[in-house]
């Protein structure tokens, strides 16, 4: 099986965007023979909006960049985004913000622009200290070699154990006018030890205020990176940024903006869908993409409750690994969030075949058909809970040996 | 390493009590060549209290000893409990409900006795109708089959992943009066599909009324059978009983009594504190007992919610199972609570070695010492929020891939 029924949206070529720059190079801080540190530098005019981890360990870059994402950039400005890779930068005391500070100053000297301009993300090791000086080294070099085309690059610049690149890039047509929205994500559907970030940016030439800018990035991020589960585990890094050069104008009437900022916003949700699918299929392990859906709820909370109880079981996430269509440990699932449901009105599918209705089993499953179904590398699980009109998806892999392999000797 | 340090309290030899009789058969409903259905028949006189797991979606016995559990027996008949391995009874419909009333019926003819005096525990797959006519079948049998000294095979009977047995029995004396507690278990430390159950079965001839006993079961299962965890699970069948045969009345002035009593509520939690460690240790693939500290508290609250983030956490059992002191894991699960605390604040032990303090890690820690410390079968982690005066401790193994093994095997 493809994977293209997650992919759909993926051109062969990278599309680069008038006034997003990218360059890297090896930081001599942590990996050999690779890029691991990568600098954007957005032209003047450009908006920034972010979303961060809700870990109350925030790594330094987090805490900085948070606060920057608050106030509005200089507009006037270039907007720098500088990014390693190997050293989080975390729970690394005050030296972590000195680090902050030294960096943002001499990116500031170089660039001409403010501190509030400037915008970091670190993802690797918790707890060692980063050799901030070493990276100031690079910093000249990486403005010469700015260049529009460096997306791909980019995108392996910021990985630590994940397996391959995770790029989104796509030209869009809204009222006949050609706009381009590309991004990159590193990120493990299973978490690797010290390296569990995620991180995604996102760039486009869609020109659109800031704070609709900023309420879609959030509003998006809920329909994506927030439905996948992991382990359950929580990065001090996570960290999405989303920008526009507002290098080209949606030329309509008032009457045709709301319907035009729509499809914006779709095409913003897609890309964040996208590369939140391929950081779920990502980590080492993982075999098979399972969906989650828990159907007619009361509300969204309830269902989303339900939904990463049953994403975050360890005996789910192993049955599926397995093959094994044991509605059993689904029961479980819903039974331990400990939210009062009609037993007997749940209905439980797994690939569309019903397996429990009733508060019993289904006695007429073809289980040999049911067997192949679930030999799939997309497992669909569905919950109805008969209770009202809401729904929540989210999105996991599967739990096999590899994981665990990795996990234990990853640092040893 | 020997297991020493968590069986010191237990003898050789199993003890019976006078007045709690056993008989235990292979019941024909799941497994061969091995007995896995158990009667136990407590004399007229005899309190008993329970505990039930919190799933919304009990098993039917479940459902039936909790409301029977509620009201007192009477004490004028015999009490019966009946276990089975290998069917849970539970998602069972209608019909599970009907499976116990039935067994109730006919051990209530054979012990003439009322139906409130009669308790089921079922564990094993969940959603498969109970064949309770076989298990009608093997009463009498049963009855005729009686014995006081049954103890380890009524705890090999309860088993159904489980390695090996879990038994727990002690004389004590308080005031000079010797009495006798015996108890056992099922569970593994890592669940295992459809098996996730934990049970367990304590009983004295200590003389205590009802209300009292009772709040020693609910409150010794909260420092022991609480505290570990697993795999963040919750089974739908889990119960604990706890019975006394009210055989050996202590003889102690009004004065006297409170101490006495605190002295055998000791003895109730170190049988309930053995037995839970016994099943943290039990799991396939368990390498290690962990036991985690949160000390320095501002409430037990808070302290257990970190103690639970931590022990549930995927990365810091892979990592202990890995032998790895790493204590970014640790900053990551206590960040993922999102309770706010004060990071600089925070010290972080492994294995009595300080790690982390001043919101940075420890720079002048052995690192060949620590090392060959994580080694050792017991790995104790300590996290001094130094914020208050309360603590929270918890249980649980290490994370390897043989978990994973089984877990996707095992229906298959």
């Amino acid at each position: 099986m493809t994977k293209s029924y997650y992919r759909s949206s993926k051109s062969g070529r990278s599309l680069s965007i008038n006034g997003v720059n990218y360059a890297t190079c090896s930081s001599g801080t942590k990996y050999k023979n690779r890029d691991d540190l990568l600098l954007i530098v957005l032209d003047p005019g450009s908006h920034i909006c972010g979303c961060f981890t809700l870990s109350t360990m925030p790594s330094a870059p987090v805490v900085w960049s948070k606060k920057n994402i608050k106030r509005a950039n200089n507009l006037k400005q270039k907007t720098i985004l500088l990014i390693n890779a190997g050293n989080a930068n975390a729970f690394t005391g005050v030296e972590g913000s000195i680090a902050c500070e030294e960096k943002a100053m001499a990116l500031a000297n170089i660039f001409k622009c403010d501190k509030k301009n400037i915008f970091f993300a670190s993802t690797g090791v918790i707890g060692e200290k980063l050799p901030y000086k070493k990276i100031i080294q690079h910093l000249n070099y990486l403005k010469e070699n700015l260049s529009s085309s460096g997306l791909k690059a980019a995108s392996n610049a910021i990985l630590t154990t994940d397996l391959k690149s995770k790029i989104y890039t796509k030209k869009f047509k809204i009222n006949d006018e050609l706009f381009t929205i590309s991004g990159f994500a590193k990120g493990s559907g299973m978490i690797f030890p010290n390296m569990a970030t995620m991180l995604a940016f996102i760039f486009t030439d869609f020109a659109i205020d800031r704070e609709t800018l900023s309420f879609f990035t959030k509003k998006a991020i809920g329909e994506s990176f927030n439905r996948i589960s992991v382990d359950g585990d929580t990065s001090t890094s996570d960290s999405v940024f989303v920008s526009t050069t507002n290098k080209k104008k949606l030329k309509v009437t008032r009457d045709q903006r709301p319907a035009a900022l729509n499809a914006f916003y779709e095409e913003i949700k897609k890309a964040m869908v996208d590369l939140a699918k391929e950081i779920v299929m990502d980590g080492e392990g993982a075999r098979k993409f399972i969906e989650i859906s828990v159907k007619n709820a009361k509300s969204v909370a309830r269902a989303k409750e339900i939904c990463f109880s049953i994403a975050n079981s360890l005996l789910v996430k192993t049955a599926i690994a397995g093959e094994d269509a044991n509605w059993g440990r689904l029961v479980m699932a819903i039974g331990k969030t400990r939210i009062n449901l009609k037993t007997e009105k749940i209905k439980i599918y797994m690939q569309d075949f019903l397996l429990c209705k009733n508060g019993e089993g289904v006695e007429t499953v073809d289980n040999a058909k049911l067997s192949r179904a679930l030999k799939k590398k997309k497992v669909a699980i569905v919950v109805d809970l008969a209770e009202g009109h809401k729904e929540f998806t989210s999105w996991t892999s599967d739990l096999t040996e590899d994981y665990i392999k990795i996990n234990a000797d990853y640092r040893s």
